[in-house]
């Protein structure tokens, strides 16, 4: 039911604008939010600020999943089942990265004096690719 | 940052086709799915077949989280939390509401038999309306 890779029938979906990540609650209840995602080296990655209330979550309890739709048809995803491994990006360098993907965007901009800019990676991951009907 | 009810702002979500719903596995990570849903008496109602894993996990874990995304505006979005109410649908009569909803879709005829038909409500909801850019 669920591969370690994305497989092929899925690898477009890689390419959507953005995904729905779940972290797991202080209750123990899961939390979804929209993220801009980067696919590369066989691993989904995320810029997050260490502000933000999904970041303290994946810090705290590292399960995580990240589902990708496609928009051209709602019944075939991907969901990305792993652990959060959390590296600091003081400098941005990925954070640019994923700006760059998004038209140049500045992560910065949407950080306070103060906060931590991190990578998270989706490490060893369970990947669930579905099409129904 | 989390309201009661379903903000004005979002209620138009309501009327997407499919949402994901996010339940918590065995090993306390969160899996999600997309999913056909119902918005109606001020709650959201999913139709699932007893079979489903997503079905057993929220059976055990009731806590659920519901996101509908805008397919117009990848930033905006709705993520509904809460805890899955589940009632027995023999007679597939809320079942036969959600296919009403689909064209006509017959739901059991996605199920074996000895599955059982169930009417899911997420009770007590926090809901997260968000608009981003």
């Amino acid at each position: 039911m669920t591969t370690k890779t994305i497989p092929d029938t899925h690898t477009d979906l890689l390419d959507a604008k953005v995904a729905s990540l779940t972290t797991i609650g202080s209750d123990g209840g899961p939390q979804s939010s929209l993220v801009w995602f980067l696919y590369d080296d066989g691993a989904v990655h995320i810029s997050l600020s260490d502000a933000r209330v999904k970041t303290k979550n994946l810090l705290q309890r590292p399960q995580v999943s990240l589902m990708i739709g496609d928009p051209e048809n709602p019944m075939r995803y991907l969901d990305i089942r792993g652990s959060a491994v959390v590296e600091p990006d003081p400098d941005y360098v990925f954070a640019d990265q994923v700006g760059a993907k998004y038209g140049g965007a500045d992560l910065r901009s949407r950080d306070q004096p103060g906060d931590q800019r991190l990578k998270v990676t989706i490490s060893d991951p369970k990947v669930y690719a579905v099409k129904m009907g």
